[in-house]
């Protein structure tokens, strides 16, 4: 079954939320698609409709500023000189890499298996990069990435321990990111709070939370210096108008965001109950995804597929599936009937 | 008179767009504003409503693939492949000048006065940049801007020149970048269509024609390799989902696209007849600016500044200001009863 997803397609729907290319690979799939390809948030933030001075006019430095004051009293960063904005964390990956050779830096370790763009971007940058699987491997090196809850397996790295590695990696030069992408979900504690010396940057990702991935924001919460150098790269303008209105609403909306965690963490739950129901093995996740680690990952990709139902599968661990959130009642029907006959193929 | 404005808040206004400081520095200014400090379209393109799911959703590869394709017809590009997008093209700006330095470049040389950011971000990425005055002053170097036609002055830059520099330039291993910023308005002669070798790289902004700065979208049309380089420098979703459903629409748009070159023409003639009538002496532009040379500018800026209506200086030329297009009526006559009370100051 699986077998008729090609090396091709497994290929090019590498990060998730390809649903073009799903299409080309699935053609007889019914739609609409369910895309539970990404950790992302099927809940969007209801923000109020976007002015439409904030697409036409160039982002003012002041509605930057704003939001990096926001952003500092809500993800309890001492100050908000020590924020800076970017368009997407993705786009800090590479220039906190190329941050840290000009430190002195040479190895770079990303605590594995991770999301896939640090060490590419790393080596991108000039780094040779290893992908440790035990924390203590990282401590040898002059730049260490650690994603906090971990995406795809949602293990969690603890505070003091990455606190430790900043002060041992801090006092070669180097530099520590600790990506807290999924972090909202409640899984792990948050080190934004522990920004202290040259050494600690903390990753923040607005638009899987909140919902919003297309409207591209990420933070990095670091020391002030680092921070100056990150904006000196991405230059001015960087975040869009359209992004700075939103996140400037969803970041002080307190009350959203705490039945926003309650309501994910009982979708989360059914998730697991569904696709314990269905007799696969989870391996971890956040309350935004789940990993399931089954041998006949393939063919649950393809069976999906067919169902119209994109997951996302991973080239390099061939057994592994994660699962994101269906948005609503509809989904979830969809994504039970098809996981039963995934379980009973004569009823497909 | 203009001497109350300082030099800090000349400083802050450096980059033209930010009302917020506008505010700051008069604080008795009449609102609304009228922004004329940059070279932006008031009218904007009328865009059909944003989906939602392209602010929720990771932007599909496809999409950006379709913009490329169409962003390649409508600039004349080789192909597809010759196309990179980027959230504005001031984020390609630090990365050409990294790919030139990595191709072997050492100096890198700015036709001059220019948009500042191009000497700022080539010196960041490490190379010792001139600011020549002087096309031929170009050709010594491993990496070369022209902005064509130039922002603040218009000034043109010949289309046989630029494809002898590149040839010049390619021969060494070197880059050309040449950026068309504000070439929609009709000064000066595209080289998009004339992409052959890996020596030229072509920049083209979506937000000034269109009156979308607040999306962030620019393209380089370029070599594949290097506008694959680009996008890798970049990584995947660099640009918003707003950014390209908005883009999408406008780029097809041919109708809207003539129509909008006569108005903008036009209101170009109002501009320069009123300034005319104001005693001021213009120094060159485009169809969305225009530059006036005069030695009362920070008086000017000051007087227009207490009207409410923000113009953009420079630091390092104290005589230019520069003049953007006012959007609709009302704006106009304000600024044309600022300007004759400017030269008849008893009538302030």
């Amino acid at each position: 079954m699986g077998e008729t997803v090609s090396e091709m397609a497994q290929a090019a729907i590498r990060h998730g939320g390809n649903l073009g290319k799903a299409r080309l690979v699935f053609p007889e799939a019914p739609e609409p698609w369910i895309d539970l390809s990404t950790g992302i948030n099927p809940h969007s933030y209801p923000h109020s409709p976007v002015p439409a001075s904030a697409f036409a006019r160039l982002p003012e430095p002041g509605a930057a500023d704003e939001l990096k004051r926001l952003a500092a009293d809500h993800f309890g960063a001492p100050s908000a000189g020590h924020v800076a904005l970017s368009p997407g964390t993705q786009m800090l990956m590479p220039l906190l890499a190329q941050i840290a050779i000009q430190r002195g830096a040479q190895n770079g370790a990303v605590l594995s298996p991770a999301y896939a763009e640090h060490a590419r971007t790393a080596r991108m940058a000039g780094l040779a990069v290893a992908e440790v699987e035990n924390f203590d491997g990282l401590s040898a090196c002059g730049y260490a990435v650690v994603v906090n809850p971990n995406n795809p397996d949602g293990r969690i790295t603890d505070r003091e321990a990455l606190l430790t590695l900043a002060r041992t990696i801090g006092r070669k030069g180097g530099l520590v990111v600790v990506d807290e992408a999924f972090i909202e979900t409640g899984a792990a504690e948050s080190l934004a709070d522990a920004i202290s010396g040259d050494a600690l940057v903390v990753l923040r990702s607005f638009g899987k939370f909140y919902g919003m991935a297309g409207v591209r924001l990420g933070f990095a919460i670091t020391n002030p210096d680092i921070a100056v150098e990150l904006e000196a790269r991405l230059g001015p303008w960087a975040v869009s108008g359209p992004a700075l209105h939103i996140a400037t609403e969803a970041l002080a909306d307190r009350e959203w965001q705490s039945s926003m965690r309650l309501r994910l963490a009982e979708d989360a739950k059914r998730m697991n109950d569904l696709l314990e129901k269905a007799g696969l093995t989870m391996a971890g996740g956040t309350s935004l995804f789940t990993l399931v680690r089954d041998g006949r990952a393939k063919a649950l990709f393809g069976h999906l597929g067919r169902h119209g139902i994109l997951t996302r599968i991973f080239d390099e661990r061939p057994n592994d599936t994660r699962f994101g959130l269906p948005g609503h009642e509809e989904e979830w029907q969809r994504l039970e009937k098809a996981l039963s006959s995934f379980n009973h193929p004569s009823k497909v």
